[in-house]
C-alpha cells in the first residue's frame, strides 16, 4: 500500500466521481469537485452521499466542493483527476489547469481526439499540455486512462481492467501506485495516442454496430447477431487503418482498449439505444428528442474525426473508401442517409 | 450469377443446412446429406420441409439423403460442403472422401484444429487433404469457411460476412462465386492457419468470457460487462499470441474472424450457457448434465489446444504463462479449479 495522498477529482460526473471508489479503498484522501454543471449532485452527495446519476452511494470520508471552491479543492493535492467529458476540456483548460502547482499531474477520464481543418489529430493529454499557463510547461505531466470501464461497475468493485497512459513514465507509475486495487487492475504504456484512438473510436464504432441491432435485432435486441458481429470486425479494421494512418501502434486494437472496450460499449447506455433507434428507421432529430436531447462522445467524435478525414481524403492522404463504416455513421447521423449499412462497400 | 451447380451438403445439422439457402437462392441443385446423427432430421424435412433444430423452413427445391444414399447424392456434384462439427472429421474422412471423384472440391464449415503430442495445431483442410486416398492426393482442393455465422440467421438470410480458405486461390474463387448472396459476404484469403485458428479459438474464449457473465452477471445477464470486456480483450491477447507462436498472420484477430465472431458466440448459445453455469459456481459435471452432456466445441477445442501447449511449455517452445486465460478455463473444465479468473495473471 503506497503512502497515503490527496487526489481531487474535478467533474463530478459518473466517471469521475467512480474514481473515488478506487482512491478511497487505498486510503487517500479524495476531494471531490463539481463542475458548474454539477450543483445538484455535489449538494445531494453532501447531503447523504448518495450519487444520484451513478445511483450508488459514494464511500465513506470523501470531502465535496463546488466549482466556487475549486481553488480551495485543489491546493495540496498530489494528483488531480480530470474527470470532464470531451464537452468539458475547453472549460478544464480555461479554468482548471491555471491553477495547477509545479508537480500536480493530472491524470485524465476524458474520451476524444481534438481534430484540426489540416485534418490532425491530436489526444488530449497532448492538447492540455499545450495549453498550460507558459509558468507551469514542462512541470506538469498529464496521464490518461482508457480501457472497458463502465462508471456504475467501478462505483461497484467490479472487477476493471484499464491502462494508463502517458510520456511521463514516472508519473504514470505514480498514478498507477495511488490507484491499483484489487479490482482496478492498471497497465501503464506510453502509447498516448494508440490508446486515446482506441478510447475515441470505440464511442464511434459502437453506435454503427448498435445500428444493426435496430435493423435485425427482434424486440428483444437479441437478434441479428451475424450482422452485428460482421459490423464489429470492421470497426476493428477501420481502426487499425487509422491508426496505421496516424503512425501510432495497433496493438491496442486486438486487445483491451479497443476490441474489450468496444464489446462493454455496446452495452453500455445512451449509444447503445441512439444506434437502435438510428437502425430501426428514426431521424437523428427525433433520435435525439427520444434522448432528451443530449449529444453522445459517440456522435461528437464521429464527427471530429470525419472531419478529419475528409481533410485529409481531399489532400490525397486517405482514402475514404477505407472507412465505408465510419462515413456511413457520418451520414446518418447527420441525417443526410437512412441507416442502411454499406454491406458492399465493406473491406 | 454464375452458372448452376450442383452442391452436396454433408451433414445436416444446423451449420451445414443452412448453408442450403445462399445455394438454393443462387439457383444451384442442392444435395442434403445427413450423417449417421441426422437420420431424424432428414425424415423431418423430406415430410415437409422443416428443419427441427434450425426450426426453420428450409429453401424449396432441396433433394434430402440419408447416409446410407451418401455415393448417389455426391456423385456428379461440383462441389461438397462438409457440414459435419469436429466430432465427424473422422466419420467424415473414412466415408465421404474416398468417394470423391477428381475435381470435386471440398468445402467445409468444420471448426477446429487438430492437435499432435509433440504440440502441432494443425487445420482440418490440411489433415484432410493428407488423409485422401492415394489415387486422389493433389487432385482435390480443400477450403473452409470462417467468421461469425449463427446458422440460424443465415437461414434467416441476416447480413452475414465470412472468410472462405484455401491454398487453391481457384477453388477459393470459385466456391465463392457459387455462394455469394446479397446478404452472404465472402472474403477469400489464403491465411489457412491464420482463420482456422481465430475459428477454433473464438469458441474456445467464449466459454472464458461467459464465466464472467456467471460471476458477476445479475438475473438478468446483463452487468458484469467490466470483467467481460476485460476477458475479451485478453482473449485476443492471447490468441494472437498463439496465432504468432504458429507464425501464421494475425491480421484476422483484430477483424471479423476472430473479435468479430467471439462477440457472436458469446451470445450464441451453449457455449455461453455452459460458461454462466460454470461461473455460478457449478462443477463441469453438474453443468454438462445441466446441457443434457452434450459436448461442445468449445470444450473440446480447448482440451486440445490447452494439450498441445503443455508439450510445448516442457519443451520450452511456449510460456503458459503467456495464456492465463486459457489455462483457466482448462482447470475449470476438468474440474481441477473452480471459476475464479486469474486476474493478477493476466497480462
Amino acid at each position: 500500500m503506497p503512502q497515503k495522498k490527496i487526489i481531487t477529482i474535478v467533474g463530478a460526473g459518473m466517471m469521475g466521481s467512480a474514481m473515488a471508489t478506487p482512491a478511497r479503498d487505498n486510503g487517500h484522501a479524495v476531494r471531490l469537485v463539481g463542475t458548474p454543471l454539477d450543483d445538484h449532485i455535489i449538494s445531494r452527495a453532501r447531503y447523504d452521499g448518495y450519487h444520484p446519476t451513478l445511483k450508488e452511494q459514494l464511500p465513506g470520508g470523501i470531502e465535496f466542493y463546488t466549482v466556487a471552491d475549486l481553488a480551495t479543492a485543489m491546493a495540496g493535492a498530489d494528483l488531480i483527476i480530470g474527470g470532464v467529458s470531451s464537452f468539458g476540456v475547453d472549460w478544464f483548460s480555461e479554468k482548471v489547469l491555471p491553477l495547477l502547482q509545479p508537480g500536480q499531474n493530472v491524470l485524465s477520464v476524458t474520451k476524444g481526439l481534438q481534430d484540426y481543418p489540416d485534418g490532425r489529430l491530436r489526444p488530449f493529454p497532448e492538447l492540455l499540455a499545450e495549453r498550460l499557463p507558459a509558468a507551469l510547461r514542462g512541470r506538469i505531466s498529464f496521464s490518461a486512462i482508457g480501457g472497458p470501464c463502465t462508471s456504475y461497475e467501478l462505483a461497484r468493485r467490479r472487477q476493471t481492467m484499464v491502462y494508463f497512459c502517458g510520456t511521463d513514465a514516472a508519473a504514470v507509475a505514480t498514478a498507477r501506485d495511488l490507484l491499483a486495487t484489487a479490482y482496478y487492475h492498471i497497465t501503464p504504456t506510453a502509447d498516448v495516442l494508440g490508446l486515446e484512438c482506441c478510447v475515441a473510436m470505440k464511442n464511434a464504432y459502437a453506435l454503427g454496430v448498435s445500428m444493426a441491432i435496430g435493423l435485425w435485432g427482434g424486440a428483444d435486441e437479441r437478434q441479428g447477431f451475424n450482422p452485428q458481429a460482421a459490423l464489429f470486425g470492421q470497426s476493428c479494421r477501420e481502426v487499425t487503418r487509422l491508426i496505421r494512418h496516424l503512425g501510432a501502434d495497433t496493438d491496442l486494437v486486438a486487445n483491451i482498449p479497443f476490441a474489450g472496450d468496444l464489446y462493454v460499449t455496446i452495452f453500455g447506455g445512451r449509444t447503445r439505444r441512439l444506434g437502435t433507434l438510428l437502425g430501426q428507421g428514426k431521424s437523428m432529430v427525433e433520435a435525439e428528442a427520444m434522448l432528451s436531447g443530449v449529444t453522445l462522445e459517440s456522435v461528437a467524435i464521429t464527427r471530429r474525426v470525419v472531419a478529419a478525414l475528409r481533410a485529409l481524403g481531399a489532400a490525397g492522404k486517405v482514402q475514404l473508401a477505407d472507412y465505408p463504416l465510419l462515413m456511413h455513421i457520418d451520414d446518418v447521423i447527420n441525417d443526410r442517409r437512412p441507416a442502411a449499412l454499406p454491406w458492399d462497400a465493406l473491406r
